[in-house]
């Protein structure tokens, strides 16, 4: 059986992750979360923060796995405006701490570290000084300090690295503070009469490829085991999109008209109009493409909320 | 009287910035140091490290600065490669830890961020999945987070922040870890007979803009008195030389003869074989030039070196 560490292994990717891989006899899976008490049926969990220098080189020790999946991070940009220090501290220290843990205990093994379509957000301009650096969003940096941080490993040749960046994911599971499920829980709340019947939106225009968590979970998984040491893949559907097409499809499947408010303090700073990309490794060399409509995947969204707030209701 | 900020006021260009500062009387000098028990006439210092973010609010708080220069750093890239958590955590982190700290206590101040040539080690290859990241050393990659963390906190508008990039610099009172005080302190062991007369190199191949660090700190103190928000100004000598130059002239300076040895283990991975640029705001805006000819700053480096290998001897 071989060894399979996800990182994350609670996150929104993890979990969808684990119900890939783990029905899989293949596979022995452990995973890394800093959810307390939380409990994966099929995974060995220890509950650290990778922050945690010493009780992530212990696991690491103990396990001696054979394929990791880093998944472990702040993903949300917004929040990492709010919360620098600890975006750097979990995404970049915590992957050094990862890949260091790693070479001590397991040098031969395989490594996928998740970084972002974000990193579009690394503007590189020509200046009569020399090319200077700008950045939009401290959860990109972080991620491009990530992939310079793999990229050292990489050079050093003791570990297989397989950096990947995928494009934005949705489906359920995914937390309210990313746009779909945001739109997808207030559409859900209006519906049980518990707010009333405006939604609350930011900037409609910005275009993104949005996949499917599940598709982004087959992407990943082969990423990680067939993805060569050192060699950039993106992970996305290959569609690109405008969030207000969200909002359109969102509104189309609830059962209550709903009117749409524009809020200025939604917009993020330093957003990034479209972030596009051909993913040509996953697409074209292994042959992977969504299985999962845009509306398939938000009509599951919509249907988890709906089951959520009934709960609130209730109350 | 300006309230001026030094961090790392005991390293190397920290002194020499504060020997150039310290005779004028509008300003008033603070420094931080975590150099335990280090004193410096006419500076108010605090002992701490700037990985320590509550001590360094309070310093930055009491003091209020309204200019700034961040010198603190791990500034040795073979250093870097054995301590890359320690290194990330000073350059970077502890960048962080002071420009939220000036946001904090006094938004409107100017601080000078010291960034390095070596960040032309930052390469952004093109590959089909798009502009893919390699850095080459955890030196490198701290100053290249570092530069964006600066243009997020440029992009921000609250603080006044000049990127500069320094080339390669020298001089009395540099660490023997550095090519230039190592080959001079091997030479002065060898005159003093505490070493047989052979003196041990790596690469004398690669080429560096190399700079009196007493021209250095002239060029330091423009940059944060005059440079302009968020505009990048490189700081060097314009002169490109190669390492064996260096040899050269310090052997030529030397009283004995001595036979030269390379050491392949003295080689730094993934070295940069050169490093130059021109420093048009600083040569043609500015209009500064170096004051110091090479052999004037390696005589001085030389004869440091005679005097502290002489305590040496005596032991």
């Amino acid at each position: 059986m071989k060894r399979v560490l996800i990182t994350g292994c609670s996150g929104f990717l993890g979990r969808h992750l684990v119900d890939l891989l783990g029905g899989d006899s293949q596979y022995r899976l452990f995973g890394l979360t800093d959810v307390e008490d939380d409990v994966i049926p099929g995974v060995e969990i220890r509950h650290l923060d990778i922050r945690d220098r010493e009780s992530l080189f212990s696991a690491i020790d103990a396990w001696k796995p054979q394929q990791v999946f880093h998944l472990a991070a702040i993903t949300n940009v917004g929040f990492s405006w709010t919360h620098q220090q600890l975006t750097y501290e979990v995404n970049f220290m915590g992957t050094l701490h990862l890949l260091e843990a790693l070479v001590r205990s397991v040098p031969h093994s395989r490594v996928l570290v998740m970084s972002s379509a974000e990193i579009a957000g690394l503007d590189v301009q020509q200046t009569p000084e020399g090319p200077q650096l700008f950045i939009r969003s401290p959860y990109a940096l972080s991620k491009a300090a990530m992939e310079m941080l793999a990229s050292l490993f990489i050079a050093e040749g003791n570990l297989t690295v397989v950096p990947v960046r995928a494009f934005n994911f949705t489906g359920p599971g995914q937390g309210e503070q990313f746009v779909a499920s945001d739109f997808a829980r207030q559409v859900a709340r209006i519906e049980a009469e518990l707010a009333p019947p405006v939604i609350q939106v930011g900037n409609l225009s910005a275009r993104r490829d949005f996949s499917d968590v599940r598709d982004m979970a087959r992407y990943v998984a082969a990423a990680g085991f067939y993805g060569e040491n050192g060699r950039l893949m993106r992970l996305g559907s290959g569609r690109v999109i405008e969030i207000g097409q969200i909002l359109d499809t969102l509104l189309s499947l609830s059962r209550v008209p709903i009117r749409v408010e524009v809020k200025p303090e939604r917009f993020r700073p330093l957003d990034i109009p479209e972030l596009k990309g051909d993913c040509p490794i996953l697409h074209k060399e292994m042959g992977l493409s969504p299985r999962y409509s845009l509306e398939q995947t938000l009509s599951d969204l919509l249907d988890e909320w709906r089951g959520k707030v009934r709960g609130d209701k209730k109350v």
